[in-house]
């Protein structure tokens, strides 16, 4: 089974944020660090912001921070946004399954049950048991 | 999360073949039933046969069977096996991530124990469980 990039670079992006939860970051300085693009890792950051995990705030002094401590962010409830209902099979999707066995389909139930056993699992660790060791102040190179 | 298409056909196939685990189904059947490519399911069916869940005769009277009762094989095996160690994140693959916090990462552990979690909850069921009902034999238009 299989996370998408988006949910594994959000979660990169929060277990950082999680490192230093008193300062804003920029996706820029994300992007640098993780070695990602600025472009994709602010789609994420936006989604987080809807979802109200971080708040996000424009300008020199601005960035995005967590809008609440680590230890209330549940794991399973990250990843249930970073994955934005992502189908786990076709027939979970939006629009009408081209599955022809559909009606008479007892997996359905299973594997919707199963993977919210994954998400439970999940939720048994906050964003405070995955956090990256305080972090040094990031060296980029502007900075020299 | 997501499933392969992979692992979707494969189910599939496996649901109908448990609801007459008496006779050989070929893929060129399933493929007409289903509306899916007949050179996909081959390959998906080689991929069971490999894996012991099928038994293959090549021939006028061949095709594929069940290995085992229906009852002896358990769902979340049977979606292992499909799913073939898709990575659940990058770093799950092979060879060398480019995840550059990969050796701070306390978050790969939990992704594991989560994603057994998901395979053992499946593994409260077997294909029987989730076989077809008996089934007519197939309509397909060269019978008429």
């Amino acid at each position: 089974m299989r996370l998408t990039s988006f949910t594994d670079y959000g979660l990169r992006m929060l277990m950082r944020m999680a490192s230093a939860p008193e300062r804003a970051f920029s996706t820029a300085e994300l992007a640098d660090e993780f070695g990602l693009s600025r472009n994709h890792l602010s789609k994420i950051m936006q989604q987080l912001a809807r979802a109200g995990i971080v708040v996000t705030r424009r300008g020199g002094g601005g960035g995005a921070r967590l809008a609440r401590p680590a230890a209330d962010l549940k794991l399973g409830q990250l990843i249930a946004v970073l994955e934005a209902d992502q189908p786990i099979v076709e027939c979970f999707g939006t629009g009408e399954t081209r599955c022809t066995i559909n009606t008479q389909c007892r997996l359905k139930t299973r594997l919707r049950a199963a993977e919210n056993a994954f998400i439970a699992h999940l939720d048994r660790s906050t964003l405070a048991d995955i956090a990256l060791p305080d972090a040094d102040f990031p060296l980029t190179s502007h900075q020299f």
